[in-house]
């Protein structure tokens, strides 16, 4: 299953909207065929392990990261498959967290006389698929926040100035969670001070995420570098607005972005909502990169899931923008409190994982 | 060396303001003596070391964390005690730091014929003392700052609230750098918000640290925790003020408080000739636990030379206090860069030790 959870993440940058998914099979000891899912419409892991085995699946085991989908999708539901090649065993790591199908491909295998085995490294699955169970499970996708900023918490000079709070290591680093996500998610202040493109420079024909900016007085410029059009057909542009005072709606349609209204009572863009319409699309990872009001107001909504700090060995004093504005709190009770996920050193800077603990309240 | 080092660790708590030194003895691959200098005015690392090897020194190797000292302090000098016992060699970390005499213990003993070593394991014996040695040779004291934190830099909230931020365990560690520190430093701001008594709480008859208030209006409240009697007298309070227009130094003085008058021409306490009369006074190492306003005045004069943040896992929001108030930056080349030591998880929290980085400019 190990093998299988490696096989899964080959398709880490890839498989989007579709869950990363791996699949083993062993035969008297023997790995007898392996595969991964890579690519939405192309075939499943399971497809490619059965074809490397062929006949030798017959009395084997099956090791798959995901319960086998039950279902016609883009391609045709793999458990049939599965059950026709005769194995003895599948071992599944989670089930299929899409609750409309969920356990109907464990019940179509044991109906078959297949004994199924599920919850082997179940937590280690399901952390390769956190947008993917999101998405299914909440309506909702699974949002990172990654944020640079200086050891005493600051991300921008008071004039804006930002660049560059952390080194090229952390930068580096920071493009391999913009590659597994399928939307980087920013404000229109972060876009108006660094005019930043948003994309994922990995490698040249990389599977670009879609940028999405929350603009609720749509103050987009036209001239940004992320509506710059040779970028435009690999990673579209949505531009989430509330109202459009100036009428700039159709300029910005005309320079390929997508504008979609998504208002509060308050003439904001509905963060909620508007997850909730990317989740509708398929949207399993979003990226934030924003400054401290959008950060702000999604941690007070509650829903950023996982935190990304980068902390660069500098002291910007009291002066520079923070890293999250919110209502102020009276008590130390109000704070949200965090669990550290991970903590290492890249390059010379300090990055930090963390996740929202639950408030009984 | 490494032996001699880890003895004279013996008395990181204890030897202010003298620096903490051990010694070993090796005759024919054999520990023979060993000793750390453990208080000041009882006998040094090599007198306790010479005691035990006895005749055994004779044609001896002594292994010492500093060079001996060669003038009468409130004990003999050393140097003499060791060109009595005859060693063939002595092996020495570091040189004595104070550059009246730097050099003169080693001339003492090649003058003998004895065969003098210097610079093994000179670095870790350096670290062990960075406040004596900045005291001999800067006139300054080695000045630690220790900030508690959220993950976004806040330190209290904006009604003052900050307690508490981190946890038990962080909390604790504080405690063994109080507790080899010879004055603990903290502001008039800190004192009002949070009534700290600021004392080592480790085990009930330690030496306790010097308590100094940086308060340049003089508003320190006669009812202060901290100027609890019983606590007085093991640790003193000192209250370094600029102006008295309320007239409260008699009263403070009534209280037992030490009151010094140290103003810049802003009608602040001068920091820098603050710490200065604490170097003269034998102070080797200063902690800071203040807030924003002193921690940013103490950075800008760059008069701070290690940090130590604790981050808890909590997002406090840009409306709480942060960690340096200082004049705002308009470049990012303005602002103070620092380089890590260390980083490591303390309970749920995270300690990060830097330093800063000598500026070019």
């Amino acid at each position: 299953m190990n093998l299988a959870l490696r096989l899964a993440a080959q398709g880490l940058y890839t498989t989007q909207p579709n869950p990363r998914v791996g699949c083993v099979i062993v035969r008297d000891h023997q790995i007898v065929g392996q595969g991964a899912h890579l690519k939405a419409g192309e075939p499943h892991a399971e497809v490619f392990a059965l074809r490397q085995a062929g006949a030798l699946t017959e009395g084997a085991d099956v090791y798959v990261t995901l319960e086998p989908c039950s279902h016609f999708g883009k391609t045709p539901p793999c458990v049939q498959a599965v059950i026709a090649a005769k194995p003895k065993r599948v071992i599944i790591a989670m089930q299929d967290p899409n609750p409309l199908v969920a356990g109907r491909g464990v019940a179509a295998l044991r109906a078959q006389g297949i004994e199924v085995v599920v919850g082997l490294l179940e937590q280690e699955a399901a952390a390769l698929n956190a947008g993917f169970i999101s998405r299914m499970t909440r309506g909702l996708p699974y949002v990172r926040s990654k944020i640079a900023a200086s050891l005493d918490g600051r991300t921008a000079l008071s004039n804006g100035k930002s660049q560059w709070i952390t080194g090229a290591a952390a930068r580096q680093d920071v493009q391999h969670w913009r590659a597994q996500s399928c939307v980087i998610l920013t404000g229109i202040g972060t876009v108006l001070a660094d005019d930043p493109s948003m994309t994922v420079r990995l490698t040249a024909d990389m599977r670009q995420p879609v940028r999405v900016i929350v603009d609720s007085q749509l103050r987009l410029p036209v001239g940004s570098k992320i509506l710059e059009p040779s970028m435009l057909a690999n990673s579209p542009v949505v531009v989430a607005y509330a109202t459009d005072t100036q009428q700039r709606a159709a300029a910005l349609e005309a320079k390929g972005a997508e504008l979609v209204h998504i208002a509060n009572q308050t003439q904001q863009v509905d963060l909620p909502q508007l997850l909730q319409v990317l989740a509708q699309r398929g949207v399993n990872e979003v990226l934030v990169e924003a400054g401290q009001g959008l950060n702000g107001a999604l941690l007070h909504a509650g829903l950023i899931d996982e935190f990304i700090f980068y902390y660069a060995p500098k002291l910007m004093g009291s002066a520079a923008h923070g890293m999250f504005a919110m209502p102020e709190f009276t008590t130390m009770q109000q704070v949200p409190d965090l669990q550290v996920l991970d903590v290492r050193q890249v390059g010379t800077d300090i990055r930090v994982r963390a996740k929202p603990i639950a408030r009984a309240i």
